[in-house]
């Protein structure tokens, strides 16, 4: 493989993550011995979402519009307020169809280490919203990773300074799963949340 | 999600070969959020190598000329036709800077099951290309895999049929490895191909 748009071809692969040289080689000779429409498709699709997708200037997700779906819903429950890392975490929550207010998406988390502070996730932007009047109660929904756990922390404190009702989704033993199997961690969680 | 061009990059990102959904989605959130010069470099590059990119006419590799860099190299000793499956396996056997014939690549294998037959892979065209007069052997690199070695055997038998002389990558104990750690299999080709 030693020609010019070829080359180019791998080397603008490889910036998707989790994609190597050799995934990125795979990729490109999947496109261009077996599926040429595709890579014209994918090539249009790039084109087309780096222009038109911006932030819902209400929750931060990704939209085409001022207010993406979520936000223009005039039969959600605007009292409530799910805060959420990614928009994959939003449409995880979204196909429980257990809740019916609307979000914010940090579209990231606190994360010292790499650089990404209160400011990079909008919290200012958050606590301004969770203050309007409206919001009645803030439901911490980001990861239950160590930097999820910091950034509901933060976010917490933050919004209970303010006076405003916080909660944390339930930690616990997972739906379907024999305590055998569970995690240590995850069962002393359920023992000290019991209900 | 919910937005259309979001959902068609998406969908455009499942068509790479080992993308499903989640991955797919993890892509599209990676470029929007962190790396749109990077989505405008990826669309560029595909329509660039799906228009330009197309198939020497002496070896089958990828190039964007009528021959390949290797084909037009007048250092290369025209007698030895190597069969490669890919041009990936044709970067690995040039990196070893152990060959010095030309190549021919198959683009595919044999593979029955999934209806690719000798027309696909351009048996003819190498039948033609091996008894031209010039090629004295034909040394055949496809994979140790099942589909490689039986499209090996097929050029193979072909090829002696019309009195080329063939010869196949040798099959043996990798360099560096210990023998107790070397599978069945490899040690028993070893062992019948000892020298």
């Amino acid at each position: 493989m030693a020609d010019g748009s070829l080359n180019a071809l791998v080397e603008a692969l490889r910036r998707l993550p989790g994609v190597g040289v050799k995934s990125a080689q795979r990729m490109a000779f999947h496109l261009l011995q077996h599926d040429r429409p595709g890579a014209q498709l994918l090539s249009q699709a790039l084109a087309q979402a780096a222009s038109n997708v911006r932030h819902c200037t209400m929750c931060h997700t990704f939209t085409e519009h001022e207010l993406c779906d979520t936000c223009r819903n005039p039969q959600r429950d605007r009292s409530k307020l799910c805060v959420v890392e990614t928009p994959a975490d939003q449409a995880a929550l979204e196909r429980t169809a257990a809740f019916k207010g609307l979000y914010f998406v940090l579209m990231g988390k606190l994360s010292p280490l790499d650089g990404i502070g209160p400011k990079d996730i909008g919290l200012e932007k958050l606590f301004a919203r969770a203050t309007d009047g409206t919001v009645q109660e803030v439901i911490l929904a980001t990861n239950f990773t160590a930097e999820g756990e910091a950034t509901a922390h933060v976010i917490g404190e933050a919004l209970k300074a303010r006076g405003i009702a916080v909660t944390r989704l339930a930690r616990g033993v997972p739906a379907g799963s024999e305590l055998e199997y569970v995690d240590l961690g995850t069962i002393a969680h359920a023992l000290v949340d019991r209900r």
